[in-house]
This record gives C-alpha cells, structure tokens and sequence, in this order.
C-alpha cells in the first residue's frame, strides 16, 4: 500500500471543509490520483448509517449508539473507499477520521476516550492517517462562521452548547501534543486564503518529503 | 432493578420467535407485566438501524461494520425499551442478544468471538440476561422450516450455506458449555407444541424459583 491517507480535523467552522476541497482541487491539477471524501458517508451502506445518524428527528439518540454508528460508517468507508485507493497509490483527503470519534464521542459526550478508542480499533484494525491536519479556531468564531452560511444542510449536531465545542477544541489540542508528529496543527482562524496557504505548504512538504 | 430479563437465542428455523409469542400470552394470562421484543429493533432508532442491516441490496456490509450496527441497535434498544421495563419490575422477553452477535459474527463471520464481545460490553456496559434460552434444531430441520413458511419475510441473512448454521450451531452449544447456568438448553427439533411446554416450565421455575 503505497498511497498516503491525510485527513482533516476540527470543530464545526474551523473551514476544513473548504480547505479540502481547494487542495483536492490544487492536487488534482498538479496531476495526482487524488480521492476527496468525507466521514461519515462516502459509500451507499455508510451514507444510510450518516442519515440514521444526523437525522434531526432521532432526539432519543443514546450518546454510545452514535459512537457506534460512526464506527460502523467508518468501518464501511475505510474499506470500500479510502483502501481501495490506496491501494492503486493515490492520495486520499478525508473529512474527519477515528479523531473526530475520540474528541466528539470520548471527550465532550463523556463516554470516555479508551472506551471510544477501542471500538473504533475494531473498526479501523489499527489503520492510521500519515498526515492528519487540525484546523483550530476558537468555538466563538467558528460556531459565528457556520450561522452565517446560507442554505447550510442543518442538522441535530449544530444544536449543541458553546461549552460542547469547547471541549471538542480542548480535545483536539490534547490529541495534538500526544501525536505532534501525525496531528499537525493549522491556525484556523486566520482568514480562508491564509489557512489555505498554510495547509498547502504542510500537505506539499509532507508529500514530497 | 428487580425486573428479569429473559432472552431466545437460536439459529433460524428453531421456531423460538413462535414460542416467544406463545409464552408473551401465556405469561400475560397469569397476570405478568411482560414486554416482548426483538433485536435488531425494538425501537424507531434500532428500527432505522435494522432496515439498514436487513437491506437485500447492501451486499457490500463488510462483516466489522455489520457487528457494529448490531451492536448499535442493540444499545439503542436496551437503553430506550429493555432498562425502563426491567426497572419498573416487569419481565422482558427478548429475541437474540449479544449471544446472537457472539455467534453470528464472531464465528460464523469470522471475526473472533473476543473482539465481537468487546464491542457488546461497549454496547451493554456489561448488563447480561438473566436467563437465556437456547433453541437447539439440526440446521436442515430448522431451514426446511422457514422455507415452508409462506409470506415470510425474505432477507440477506437467509441466503446463507449451510455450513454457516452448522458453524452457528456449534457455537450456540460452546456458549451453552461455557455458562450452563445462565444458557439453558431446549431440544427445538421436537413439535412446537413439545418445545412450548418446555420452555414454559424452564420460565416458570425460573421466574418462581
């Protein structure tokens, strides 16, 4: 398997989204095999688990239920996706990974992050990103993005409390310094073209290097 | 908690969701307060999760993340259906639990028993059936009853060989090895009306013992 697997993580506003799709963009151009995708989704069977997921009407979502519908989407994406691609050597740039598990089910749902951990090893079999790019911002500007957008897809994740988000940043800074050399840090809260810069010279460097 | 939580467990065809219902009336009759339920299901979450586990069109569900949705729709269940019946006292009659997931996909599929369990206990936090009945029948006897049965629900699970039953089969009877206490046994190669009656005394010793 020769192929190199780099997500992206953060909070809700922190841009990665369009971040990614601006390098998936940039790449595609310079010639690589790249592959943009997104968790959870990214497969017929994943993107149904995303709908029972998000759905606003499931208000009586057990906090370890969710944990376990994204390991199961996960699982699904992983191995009908992300490997196949992979495998032929390309590049793969995926919203959100086992990370997001960790911060949003371990950490700020308070189910804990060896509990979480553990089932998404099940799910993952110890597969890893190369590169995994964390876009931080602080909740206040990235929550004050988000309701700024027009016509955004709302769902029952955007409902939740400032405190909620500032654990995920909390969380995600902790996983930072665990893994310094994986989890690269981008400053999100600079404006779109500078955290686009910053994000294409890590992704070049790492590439290439 | 005083409630007891009573599972059915069996490969297809023993003809345990027949007696289920049949005890359900018989033990309603006698003035319990019983809920009968099933698995996956059991709730409009678990049933979401179900539809997706059933869908004849999702050949491509890789085994881990058929675990998991099993895993998630048994939490969900427990958590909203099973837990409030059994702490008001009542008694819970379940079809399939976790030892449905430990043989279905930790043997049959291959995954290993050891990690299917860790991802139940992440599911269950540990919470355990009182009493399980296992529904012992020879798997010729059992698939040449459900493919008599007219109007019956066809799904992904039934087109599987018979090596698979025989491989369930044979570690329904490992589990029933390992915890005789908890796993009691019914001989389901005999007529409906035989193994009603058999159960009916296991229960009813049980729930009065």
């Amino acid at each position: 398997m020769s192929g190199l697997f780099i997500t992206f993580e953060g909070g809700e506003g922190a841009g990665k989204s369009t971040v990614l799709s601006r390098i998936n963009e940039r790449l595609e151009k310079e010639g690589y095999d790249v592959l943009a995708t997104r968790e959870p989704g990214g497969s017929l069977i994943a993107e149904k688990i995303r709908q029972v997921i998000l759905d606003p009407s499931h208000t009586e979502m057990d906090n370890r239920t969710e944990a376990l519908l994204y390991a199961a989407a996960r699982r699904q994406h992983l191995v009908e996706t992300v490997l196949p691609h992979l495998k032929k050597g390309g590049l793969v740039l995926c919203d959100r990974f086992v990370d997001s598990s960790l911060v949003y089910q371990g950490v700020a749902r308070e189910i804990g992050v060896e509990d979480v951990r553990k089932i998404n090893l099940f799910a993952t079999e110890g597969k890893l990103p190369d590169l995994t790019l964390f876009f931080d911002v602080a909740p206040e500007i990235g929550l004050a993005r988000i309701t700024s957008h027009d016509g955004r897809e709302y769902n029952r994740l955007d409902r939740e409390s400032l405190k909620f988000h500032e654990q995920v940043r909390d969380a995600y800074h902790q996983l930072h310094n665990q893994e310094p050399e994986r989890i690269r840090m981008v400053d999100a809260s600079y404006p779109l073209e500078k955290v686009m810069m910053e994000t294409w010279e890590e992704i070049k460097q790492f590439i290439e290097g």
